[in-house]
């Protein structure tokens, strides 16, 4: 068994953590902070964990994290970085949700971020968590960076396409909508039942933090430039994500259903569907699964359009995280994560 | 006042435009025709009509619809095409609200409606209600196909780019989300809340019947081809349509909030937000308006984005009916629509 | 037309108050106040209200509200009775959607709103504003408190039942249910749709501060003592309350139909629906209308289930200070409220 | 290993057993049967369940189960009866979701559900499959009967009450909410998003097919006759079931908190929150849980109110038969029903 510690308990991503661990075979919570709730039992904050948690809620600090082997921070941007090299340094592993080692360049870190990185000797060594194009990397990572829910919705989406050089790199568009825990758990009011509840509304669609993250890996696969236009929207639904994706083909001929098969053949958590088909995000609420339909529209056949939805906040953080924790130490990565989907 | 029939008054479109009628000035509504709740009052089937309609449903014919001035077809397609003719025979004015009358070409209706047009001598006659752009055309119109709800918001949002010669032809994309009023009042499982509440998706994304219309009426306004992607999706929410449009710029130097406050000008209904907005569809949910916003994405200057929302049940559906009503007879094209949205 | 002022322009009673003065035809709108939102276009907030509106909000005072004949505060508890002396005394009429003079006594008052009234003189002159149980002295009323959301739902449900003296008074039940736009608009935490969207929980089931102003109402009309229990829940969506009643009839073979028609017969929003009907709040969305329905339980034909529904925003806040505006100048109470619900 | 048949596996019911059976540590499901979808494969039809699934749906016979140790009926009511004899009388066990099995009385089923029994012979026999109430005779039987949705949530809730003789029995109050889920995957009208979504109402005030059976069973925990006013409401979101409770106490002394707390101390899956809380339906959304929280309303002193909530598909439904099994076979009745709650 594996000592855990969650640094940031509150939050969605916080939460469905202590979910999935506590059900995880071959680790023990340890330590969960929180410092709004520090002293409260998980239970009392959180009644869906009543009887699955017993440990009581925490104030933040290295100190209290002693005797974890293993750290996941579920917190806001900036906080992971602030504790990373301490923690490390003590041989913590550290499992990062949050964007604080998402971006490999410091500069573009401060630029999007606001602030100058508080770490940068750390970014190098950072895996970004994203176990079906890091898996030779992420066994034995001392430091994780999860993607943040769009780059996994749309990284996975359209990383068959860019890998096989299927596709023209400098135009291609996403399309995203995500239910509104994405957005955290923030008293704010535009995520009010009444503001955000029967409607629908991009935001951000000039500029979202996710861009340069998307950005950053699809270049990685591509090993060139990409030019991507990236505009998010909010639906009115609590879980998931919906990617929808366009790219131009550089051969319209291409069999792009039996290259999406071969692509995520051997991978437990993406699933390409049947040609034709539309995925849902309610068939992956709750699931560690990213499924994906391939589409040639009517009317333009050299555009290819990728459907991809994940719940974002499995999938999207704490599922993923869990399989990242999975590939460090070389488990069966479905460990603690053969959960079927919520529906209806 | 004019003496109004309405065929098919227990689908969405059908109690929309009662409930736009009964507080209309210059109308009164003589006959409301349902085959299902024939014998009931209309109150009793909605009682949100309690105290506003007195009549009760009658069979649908030709017959019952005598004394009528103008009518209107909230029906399923094919229905309004059998009708039709007989109607206009006899002096009737036709509003249709579905797609009977919105094609051109009957080879056109045939392949993507799967039956023969039912009368394409009418065609010709027919006016394609969408104000905005046909205008001048439809005073003394005795024939209007109103438009679908996507090709409301779709081509609202585009006119100002094509008709100004903007934007290049052979790439538009239309990633358009609609609420599931859309969809109609059927007894179908996909409709179910338990299905298609807490759950986005795309549908028909290789093909779908408001395709063939948009592309006809884009091509209207650029005299010329245009290649056209458009992926429909499922928004778990009652009303609102958000079309998000994407096109590349001829000349990336464009002034387009100038072009789009330009051209909606004098627009009643059309109201392009200040620059970085994002409309919202509850901003116009029960209002007959079309909200727009237009953006250029970080990452790529030569793309344009704009978003255009409308309530798919007025400004896509019984709204716009009722402002070609206004239209047909020269009255100010507001009258019976200064409707304040619903918000919260 | 008379000069409106609105003190509270950006909750969401106020905004509703605004929609619907802004086709009222008897009334300007001078001066809308918000202390958040100083400086801007009221569409600028709320793009519902573009074209409607041309007002921008102003720093709350006196001074500012000068020259208006009538002010209504949409305001959180407490701050009407701080304003209201000093616009009275300047010939200033004062409508009320909080609870500051809603309650008779000032011991009451403070022991529920946890401070002691800042003008108990004023609450012997204050009006109770609804209107189908005090019209009589609403006329020429100066100062009017207009009734809370559930407090209206009960009472109009329960009121032809206790007028006739037809139940047991010391054993009343109201079980009701409110969507979340009744909780206001405040950043917290419970109100995130994350948090209450697809869930359905009581609140303050032991102490809720309707109570002593839903009984204040009841022994009003009883002449006596009642004994009242009273849990609120919370419904996941936006607008809506819809009480479910329950008390112990005196005589078992009472026509409680005819009761209630009779009751009703003349009032315009309130609805009594056919025998075996069950009111559904989508039919008053949006509208100023109560509709009821009375049941017999099969099982225990000595209890009568009486349910009763409003829009909280409308006939449960600013469609009843609209009606109470109507009532004050004798006006014709539907002057601006002939609204039909949205539906769907 | 057991070998597990699923009669009906294309409702809500029926896939929810899929979800939970196939992550159940003792059994294998064998055969799945659908009328509608046969010869599909589960995960074709249900996408949330491809990879955990491999079975495809068959046609229902008796033939067609052969092989099955336990068959699970998820079928409308009516199915069970007329199938079980025959499968009992090859040794199959069988565990009805449906009514076929719950009232003792054929001539109270025929007055209920409309027809006469197919096997009045086999209910003594049946055992009411409420682990909490009927554990006793759940080891072993051949035949089990699992309570429906709303009466699991009225009866755990008031069954400390009435065991301990602490209410007046004539005269007890069950006010409950349900999603919509409860009314299964049918294609009717009034299940639509655009009609149940953004909405509340009561439905079936009058009378309810629960009713004789939540009487049956507070009869059997009371030995004498009850009087309950029962009236079921629809609540707009998906999952979940609501019950306010209300009685009259003997002894306004009696501590109902202890009481409570004691009677399900050593239940697994019933959960006393602490005094003063308010449990919230999402709190158990997927989970095999009731929780339960008791209240002394302001004003009423002699009234208890209980709160009570399930998820109607899991303890009100496919969680409690896979109890049930467990308590059959005299498992640790946890066993493939430790869940956490999916929350937000």
């Amino acid at each position: 068994m594996i000592e855990i510690g969650i640094v940031g308990g509150t939050g969605y991503t916080g939460v469905e953590l202590l979910r999935l661990l506590a059900q995880h075979p071959r680790v023990r919570i340890r330590t969960v902070t929180s410092r709004g709730d520090a002293g409260k039992a998980v239970g009392e904050v959180y009644p869906s964990l009543r009887g699955f948690i017993d440990a009581a809620f925490v104030e933040p600090s290295v100190e209290a994290l002693d005797g974890c082997e293993v750290v996941f921070f579920a917190t806001p941007n900036g906080t992971a970085m602030r504790m990373a090299p301490n923690l490390l340094a003590r041989g913590t592993r550290v499992i990062d949700l949050a964007a604080d080692f998402r971006l490999r360049d410091p500069g573009v870190w401060a630029e999007w971020y606001g602030e100058p990185h508080a770490c940068p000797e750390l970014l190098p060594e950072a895996v970004y968590g994203l176990p079906e194009l890091q898996r030779s990397v992420l066994q034995g990572a001392r430091l994780v960076a999860c993607p943040g829910c769009y780059p996994t919705a749309v990284q996975l989406g359209l990383a068959p396409l860019i890998e096989a050089g299927a596709v023209q790199l400098d135009h291609l568009i996403a399309d995203v909508k995500s239910g509104v825990s994405g957005a955290g758990r923030k008293a704010e009011l535009s995520l009010l039942m009444s503001e955000s509840g029967e409607s629908f509304k991009a935001y951000n669609a000039g500029r979202h933090r996710h861009w340069p993250e998307i950005v950053q890996g699809l270049e990685r696969m591509a090993n060139e430039r990409v030019g991507l236009v990236f505009v998010p929207h909010l639906v009115p639904m609590i879980r998931g994500i919906h990617a929808t994706l366009y790219a131009e083909l550089n051969d319209p001929g291409v069999d792009l259903q039996a290259l999406y098969q071969q692509r995520y053949r051997d991978e437990p958590f993406v699933d390409v569907l049947t040609a034709g088909s539309h995925p849902d995000t309610r068939s992956v609420r709750g699931a560690n699964a990213c499924q994906i339909a391939v589409h040639r529209p009517h009317g333009r056949p050299s555009t290819v359009v990728v459907l991809s939805v994940i719940d974002n906040l499995v999938k999207g953080a704490a599922g993923q995280a869990v399989q990242c924790l999975n590939a460090i130490y070389g488990w069966e990565e479905t460990l603690g994560l053969r959960i079927v989907g919520l529906y209806p």
